[in-house]
């Protein structure tokens, strides 16, 4: 062994056994590679419309402090924040993207003596974040691809310090019915912190979306996440944020680092709150192609899983990744979930309108010459 | 005990002892309690002079694909750091921040029954990195206010993972011997990793800036850390980076969330290392201010540690508090250093023309009445 590779075995187990997560392929990244020029992108759920009007003009009016640190205490986003959900700022963490959340959860409760439940096919980031800490990942099976809150329960011991919970569910767009979901966060011992990762609630149609803010009060050991990533269409600025008692707010920010957010994402993300035409047009938009890439696959003879998110997973029942090369070679990009154990299907974002259906008439052309 | 306090017996231990950095007053929130409107802040050694016009140029360009998710892997920023610096893309690990890197080379390497060494004076966020994982933190008397080199590695045992070394050092401005610290490199052992924090490396006067770079042939445990915060003006927006063996920096990247850079911030950071006339103006300026601020504390019979930063510790012979808070009541925001055990000196950083001589014009009034 030489010199270097001995920085190896003096990182901690954890680390050592750390795979990172694979990103989406990035647009500018295929055009090198295949020297593609019209390219769309339907691989990371983001938002088709871009970022608002109000947020870019924050952002404009926010440029000529750029060489000064951001509020560290994110004072103004906290305070819109705590207007909009009747909450305390002391509830709040703002985080970069909520994965920042995730993971800092992971940092200030888990050892590696310590074990944490998740759902299979649930968010890539949940066994990352334990791995990093060198805890111990305990997967329940899904239900219909969805989580099954019985088999979770079933694995819970008094070594569990957390569990994740994501519902909408990435990548399966499943939904949990929620008073189901409240039985279940209930009957969890003190010991156990119940992180619930809302990145898209705000797809959801009907009025849940909202409830579980009202659980805060009564479940000491609740964490909800959520995104602008997502409906507010601000992923570039990574911005999120985690809703709690304010006893474990203030736990997860000792261990933020005390200038975690950018200063134009916390103006952006202000500002996108009060953009309700923008995030009407999201959601609008979303329902539209929802339905017309559905269709397109029942047109196409294929299954799907109904999602609540803004994406939804198609069932090729068979290896998806030829499929997925060969839309890439016509310039479309979708997310292939092997990873997930779902090596069969391909995670499709809804896009706009004409997104939607260069993928649907690429999909068709591809799947006609299987 | 009731319920929602027992969230804080759940934490690890490092983060239950964990105290957070105190970040400099914003001008907002000092807006807000004094009701004052014309403030001048020299505390957070930011770029007086504000970011550079292709760095806002870059953003401009940038704004319409907020909605997307950054590249992952800042494929752009790191080639143009490889180029600039003459190393491999292999060994950039680019941070929300140099803090973050400084936060992922402890993540990655130190458990609790690890040691780590740093300096007396050194900067605040070495403890906080330590304490947040449960490791020892293990400080060496300062010399003259800067490192002493010889007592630092009097205290490396078999247990210490790392060594923190901060050149130039914030916040008393010292710089060490060149040789001298490559000697205190090459004799640490294969199991220390030495960070060496360049954070205001550029606004060092003479050739030794870049030299510690050809150093990273030679040692695979050492990591150098580097900011766009300071010189380049961009503070706002969070983008750092680690220089280091590509084995090191592999495991940094391995613990790094995915999209840890926000996308303005990698455009921004990438055209401002070609912004050549943004960085000489800054360090004119800095140069003039020096002077200027340093021959007032000559006129004022007040001594100062002589510094290669962009900021100076000024020492006032007494609790500098009544100062800072005199300093305060005027709109002057400066930085009070007793968390560095330095109660009698205050931190200036130094600001353009104007606010240089408001600051001497308000110490001379606060120090008249003393």
């Amino acid at each position: 062994m030489n010199n270097t590779d001995k920085i190896y075995n003096l990182a901690v187990s954890g680390v050592q056994k750390l795979i990172p997560y694979t990103p989406g392929k990035p647009i500018e990244e295929l055009e090198r590679e295949l020297g593609l020029t019209q390219i769309i992108k339907l691989a990371s759920n983001e938002n088709p419309l871009g970022p608002g009007k109000k947020a870019l003009a924050a952002i404009q009016a926010t440029l000529k402090d750029l060489a000064l640190y951001p509020d560290g205490n994110g004072f103004n986003l906290k305070s819109a924040l705590a207007d909009k959900y009747a909450v305390d700022i002391s509830q709040i963490t703002l985080g970069n993207g909520s994965n920042e959340i995730l993971e800092l959860v992971a940092r200030a409760f888990l050892t590696p003596e310590l074990e944490v439940v998740f759902s299979q096919h649930a968010f890539a980031v949940y066994p990352l974040v334990t791995q990093a800490v060198g805890a111990t990942a305990v997967v329940a099976p899904a239900l219909n691809y969805g989580h099954d809150l019985d088999a979770m329960q079933q694995r819970i011991t008094d070594k569990t310090r957390l569990v994740f919970i994501a519902n909408p569910n990435n990548p399966t767009g499943t939904l949990l019915n929620h008073a189901y979901l409240e039985l279940f966060i209930k009957a969890l011992p003190d010991t156990c912190i119940c992180v619930l990762d809302e990145a898209y609630c705000e797809f959801v149609g009907d009025q849940s979306a909202g409830n579980s803010i009202s659980w805060l009060k009564k479940y000491p050991n609740l964490l909800i996440t959520r995104t602008f990533s997502k409906a507010y269409g601000l992923a570039g600025l990574r911005i999120g944020y985690g809703l709690s008692s304010p006893q474990l707010a203030d736990i997860l920010n000792r261990v933020r680092q005390p200038f975690n957010n950018n200063m134009l994402a916390l103006v952006a993300a202000k500002a996108a709150l009060t953009d309700i035409e923008h995030l009407q047009n999201t959601l609008a938009v979303n329902a539209q192609g929802m339905q017309f890439i559905t269709e397109g696959f029942k047109a196409l003879g294929l299954e799907w899983i109904p999602s609540a998110g803004n994406f939804v997973l198609v069932d090729l029942k068979q290896s998806a990744m030829p499929i997925y090369e060969a839309l890439l070679r016509k310039g479309v990009i979708v997310r292939p979930v092997g990873v997930y154990e779902l090596p069969n299907h391909l995670r499709i974002t809804v896009g706009t309108q004409t997104e939607n259906q260069l993928f649907i008439q690429a999909l068709t052309e591809v799947i006609s010459v299987l």
